[in-house]
This record gives C-alpha cells, structure tokens and sequence, in this order.
C-alpha cells in the first residue's frame, strides 16, 4: 500500500510518522543504523552515501540539540548541509511555508529535516513537496517525533530483541508528548502490548490510545515488573501551570529515583530522550546509573538518523 | 579600462554594482553560469573550483534567505564557508568594518559576500582589500544588488534572448528597490530600451534614471503589451507610513493580479525577486502560474553566484 | 610528570591552561604550527590530518570573533565542525555543563572547543571527557585563553627568538584580563624575566603574580626601552565603572599612541589581541602602522589552533 510516505514501490519517501509505517520498513531502518555502528562500541563512521546531495534543516522552532544530531548524520554521510531558523509567528500561515519549501527546493535541497510547532506541519511539507525531495519530520507540534521513536525502540531492540515479551512504562507528561506518541507506535509496531502511561491525571491522555495501553497515577503499580522505564522531560512551568503540587513532590512521585525504580525489574533499560532535567523527572544516579541507556540512546540517534537519510536518498526518483 | 571591480587585464576582480560593469564581461558571467546548469533542467551540480578557498558570508544585515544563496554557491563550488552575522549599530563607523575586513582578510578569507545597510559600504571593502581577496556586494542599502540583477538577466536570456527587442515593465516600490536600480542597468546594458516603472507616486524615484526610462502611477498604461514584468518586494510598513488608502488597495491597483496582467503580452514573463507577499504584490496564482519564471530566478540564483565566484577565483593573483 | 593536560606518555592532551605546560610541549606547538605556514608569508594551507573528527565549538560566551578561528582552524585540517552557541545564564549550573558534555561526546565529539564565563571551566570539562575526546579551553572567566597566548609568543619569536633578552610591557585592564595571565606565563616559560604591567592603578592586580614582574601607573617609566607592547582591549564600561577619568584620558595616558610609545625601543613589536577600539586602548595609525604585527596575530593564530588540534588529535587513545 502506497501512502504519502511509501512510494509506489512500497520504499521509504518521507519520514513523517510511525503511525503508518511498515513493520517491515521499520525494521529496515533498524537493520541499517546497525550497519553503521562499528563493533568496538564507537559512533557511526563516516560514509559518502550522500556526497553532492544537500540537507536543509529548517527549523520553525529552537532546537539546539536536535538540530544537531541531524546535522551531523548528514555529515558523516557527507552531505552538504544548510542549517535555517525560520521565525514563527502567530501570524504565519501555512501558505508561508509553502512558499520557503518551494524556494529552497528551488536552490537545490535534497532532504529537508523540519522541525514545527504545528501539528501536522511535515504532511503539508511532503504534500506539496518536488517529486525528487524528501521530508523527515524532526518533530511537529504535539503530533509526531518519528526519529526518536526510531532511536528508542533501536536502542530497546539491543538489549531486548523479544518485544513482545517487554513490558514497558513510560512516566511523565505523555499527554503532550510527541516523543510518548511515536515510541507507543514504534513498539505497538514492533509486537510489545504491555504499555503503561504514569503520570499525574493531567499529565495522561483522557483515553488510552490503544485497547491494551493503560494509564496510571500510582508509579508503584505502573512500574511493577517493567522491563523498560522511559521518563520524559518535563516543562517546569507546567508542573506550576497545572497547579501540582510542585517539583519536589512530583519528583518523589514520578521522578526516576532508585526508590521509585525498586518497583521494576532490577534490570530494567532506563531510558529518557534528554535533555535531563536532574532532580525533576530523574536523579543523576539513575541516568548515569548501570541500568541507563540514555546516552546510548544519543549515539544511536546519530546511526538512526543517518540510516533515514541513506534509504530516503537512494529511494529517490 | 580598469575600474574598482575591472583588473589591469581587464578581467572581473571584485563584483559591486552593474553600473560600470561592461558588456562582455557581464555576458561571460551569464554564459558560465549557463555552464553549471545540467541540460535536464536541474539544479547546478557539484564541482571543485574552489577547493582550499574560504567564503566568509560577512552579513551586517539580516537576510537568511540571500546568505543561504550565497552559501549554497560556495559549497557546490567545494569551498569551505564561513557564515558571519555582524551586529551594526548607529554608532558603528567605517573604521570598525575596515577593521572587520583587515582581520578577516589575516584570517584566510578568499573571497567575501558581503551585505550591508549602508550605500556604497561593498566599494569601501573593496577599496581597502589585499590583493588577492575579493568582494562581492550581496546588497548594500538602497544602492546596488547585482548578483540579483544578474540572475534576473540570466533567467530572462533564457526565455528572450533578444534585449533590445523587450518592453520590461517593474511594479511596485522603484525608488527604495536595489534590486530595481541593478536590474534597470543590467537590462540597459544588454540594450533593452523600453522599460516603465510603475507604482505610486511615493514609490518612483523623481526623476527616470535614464532618458528612454519611463515612469507610471496607471498600471494598465504602463503594462500595456509587455514582454517581462517584474514585480518587486512591498515593505507593508511603507505603505502605511506613506499613508496609502492600505495594501487591499494596493493590490488591487499595482498587485500582480490577472486582472492587472491582462494588460500585458499574454506569453508575458512574470518575475518576483523573492520571497513573496501574497496577496499584497502578488497573487499566490500568478506566483505559481504558467507564465511565472520566479522559483527558475530562485535556481538561476546558484548557477549566477557560482559563476561570479569561479570567475573571480580564477582572475586571482 | 602527568597532568590533567598531559598523558601519561608525557604527550598534549587537552589545552587547558599555559601553567602547567611543560616549555618542550609549548615549543613543539610552536614548531608545528610553523610547519603550516607557506614560505611566502600566507596563510595556513589546508591538510587532510583531521579528516573523519568532529569539531565542536562550544561556546556558552558569544565571541564570533574567536569562534571563527577555531572554525577555520578545524576546516583547514579537513575536521567536520558543530558550532553550538549555548545559553549560559546565571541559574546553570556545573552539572548541566557536564550533561551537555555527556550527550556531545556521545553524539560523537572528537574535540571540543569551549569558551565560558566561569574560571576553570574546560578543567571541569577536562575532568569528565572521555578518554578519546580532547578540551581546548578557548577562554574560561578571566583566567585563561591559552591560544591567544601561544599565538602571542609564536607571533613574537618569529620576529625576536631570544626571549631571555625580552623586555616585555603590558598595558591595559590587566586584572581582567586572561589573556594577560596566559601570555605572561608563557613569556616566562620561555625565559623572558622583564615583564612590565601597565595601567591605572585599578586596572592592575593587587600583587605582582611572579617576583620579577613588575607592576606600573605611569607608562613612561614602564614602556623605557621595551622591545614589546601589548595592548589589551578595554571595556569602556569598566572605565565608567571605575570612575576613571574618561576614555580620552584614558587615552592619552595608556593609550598606544605614538607619543607613548616613544618611551620604547624605536623597533618595538607592537601587539593587541583584537578587536582594537581605535581612539581607546590603541590609534589606527599605530595599529596598522611599520611595528605592528596585530594582523601577523591574526593569521598565526589560525596556524597555531590547527597545531593543537593536530598535536591533539594525534595522541588520542
């Protein structure tokens, strides 16, 4: 089946969300990145995949840290690479960022990696986007974050290859998280069915996205037994915002500590997708801790992203 | 003759205003640039004419979209490319660019794109340059913009080569538009003769900048039969500050509309230096439509500013 | 001896302070950078010795100025290179510094440049890298800026060797200065023993920092036969703050003008970090005039940062 992502051919085009992503596909990805990571452990080597082609990250919104691990997969392919912030203003329509894809498409981009506070924003990009262009969805609104869903389930596949066995929770803010959103379908996706979502009540979807996905409020129960713990970050002025009880008490709450973590297996995957807030959503002993895969996760980013771009660009009419 | 720009040989050295550019010399840059475009209609390919050289993109204005041009010229030229924005305050003298130059220059820099709010501040760098560093104005203050009057040339050769045969009209605000000064010379230059400047009488200059040089405040008059007709960049504030009855008006009596071109050749080039307000100067119909050459001026735009830096290099002592 | 700077093969392995340095380690880096700079009195050339690593500035301070050579340093050894301007405000705290750290190295980081506001910052950083990434302290509080300072003593003894012989003075805001405190500790490791400290009385430290550096209000007695003058940059602020008498007594009391500068060797080299403010700490006539080599400075502080980061990337693990 063909969709706005998958040519014809059933190839990857874009990279826009999980949702609708191959099993097969995905799996690819994952196939790929690994082929980049050297045995010894280090970063993902430099390779010409991409020499004479040019990456555009065009970011409608700040993001230091993101707009890095995209622009450094493009170089260890040895693409050229753009980096544009784009002011965005409440004034802007959509209409606006039409006419920026058309006139970058114009000076020659190849792959844009978009970054937008609106959901949705990276469909109208690949919609209207040139036959020979690609889109990958660096993050759109509360939408979809598609390439740390990559980066996550990459990263959970090394140590636990049977997702159907795992038992996952993922604590914090998942209502507004576009990174909550596109990891449940990457692991529903790849066979996991035990999904737990903690969090305060306002922190939790009203309903649970999937049937066998459930919410809890209490940490203890939510985490009992879990193969995997995924914190989230916080927004500080949320916590205020929404009249809890404050950070300290969310944090003995939700925060991953070691007494909280007593709960879930003892050799449970610590898993957050940074930047950390320390003595928020997670200790320093828990992230830098034995368990912890956060910094794995960061250096398989880099393979995962470079693996998107290497199948996007040789898919390309 | 040897001027600023134009070396004892004859040949282009630096590239600061179309004014005393001559003939040949311009066409070389259109016929070299014509040689970076593949025959496919696509963007210009990667080649290593600048290997080992450094382009410093010295920006005291801010103007993402120019910058990116230049650093996408450079980078298919294989230079390596180093992006400064300059902050320029009131207080700012020419002294402090001159010092900014004479250090950037210790620094390596080989070649340097420079914009600047200031008339003139290009031939300033240029005057007080080394001898085997070249400038090229990237826009200075109402004065001169010529790499975009090249590649408004270029992209018209391509469709109507014969310049003395066209009837150019230019809409919109004439009097504060480099673009409009640059192109004006550069159509003369190539021997077009008739070309009418139109808006409303607080947007055209006092007098025609040439004798044949015609000014119009009737848009049908004065897009009566026209070959090519240029629509400039409309600063909203001006309007309001000229105390125009408002941009609605303003569309409707010098937007390029269909209704407003329906006073043109049918077969009319329609053009735009980017990027577009619709609905003001522009309709996104028009923009997008059969006639509009706008997003080949965004490509040509490479392929120019590739060739004026290629040539320059090479001229080099 | 093994210090954090050195391994414990005796070999560079960041550059954090001139202090600790051993005098053979410092003239190596001197002798390498040598090695970069063609004959004919050009810059550095480009050479592939860091092809493959990445370079990131990390800057927590604008200084496009210093950010650029370290820029250009890294291009010129064919590094890929990650500029990251990283908001420092007063609630950061060392342990966000170490998590940026963390995630950059396992990005894949090979060679960190970093300027910081907090004194002994790159030693922070120094202490937790990991073991195949390197910390190059480009200016940390007012404590040091070790490329200025051996870019300083390159600059010198490519035109007076005898260091022993030197008289050296100083002249300016020294108390705040850290390029002072490196480029004297580096005079001094190469066994220049007359250094004068120039400046109004709060611009100087309370004590001298070694025996035989002397300490001066009155720039007649200080600048008596110096084959050196060093000019600092002055913050205009400062002068204000301290209730000096104004900028042109400042001026024309401590200011590299010609009738100052009579006291000195009539072929003393004159110096100033940049960026100069003319008509301040330093006049256009002398800063450009037949003693100056702030532009020579300029230039052999490229070649000298290319020597640190090849020396560097040479003895990783």
């Amino acid at each position: 089946m063909s969709t706005l992502q998958i040519d014809a051919q059933g190839r990857l085009r874009h990279l826009l969300t999980i949702a609708d992503l191959r099993r097969d596909l995905l799996e690819n990805i994952l196939d790929t990145a690994e082929s980049f990571l050297p045995e010894d452990g280090g970063n993902a080597r430099k390779v010409p995949l991409l020499r004479g082609l040019t990456v555009f990250n065009l970011f409608f919104e700040d993001s230091t840290r993101t707009r890095t691990t995209f622009e450094l997969a493009a170089k260890q392919l040895s693409a050229d690479v753009i980096n544009m912030d784009v002011a965005h203003s409440s004034r802007s329509k959509g209409e606006d960022d039409l006419d920026t894809l058309y006139t970058l498409q114009a000076m020659g981009a190849d792959i844009f990696a978009i970054r937008h506070p609106e959901n949705g924003a990276s469909e109208r990009f690949a919609r209207h986007a040139a036959a020979d262009v690609a889109i990958i969805n660096a993050g759109d609104g509360s939408h979809a974050h598609p390439t740390q869903a990559l980066l996550d389930v990459f990263t959970i596949r090394r140590h636990r290859p049977d997702f159907a066995a795992l038992r996952v929770a993922i604590v914090g803010d998942v209502r507004h998280s576009r990174v909550a959103h596109s990891t449940i379908q990457a692991l529903r996706m790849l066979g996991t069915r035990d999904i737990r979502l903690v969090g305060p009540r306002s922190f939790l979807p009203e309903n649970a996205p999937f049937d066998d996905v459930t919410l809890h409020t209490d940490t203890a129960t939510a985490l009992a037994g879990a193969d995997v713990v995924m914190g989230l970050r916080i927004q500080c002025e949320r916590i205020v915002g929404d009249a809890l009880a404050g950070v300290d008490d969310y944090h003995a709450d939700y925060g991953l500590t070691p007494a909280n973590l007593a709960h879930a297996s003892p050799s449970a995957l610590i898993m957050h997708p940074g930047p950390i807030n320390r003595g928020v959503e997670i200790t320093a002993e828990v992230a830098y801790g034995r368990q912890s895969v956060i910094l794995e996760q960061v250096r398989n980013g880099i393979a995962v992203r470079m693996a998107v771009m290497a199948m996007i660009a040789g898919n390309r009419r």
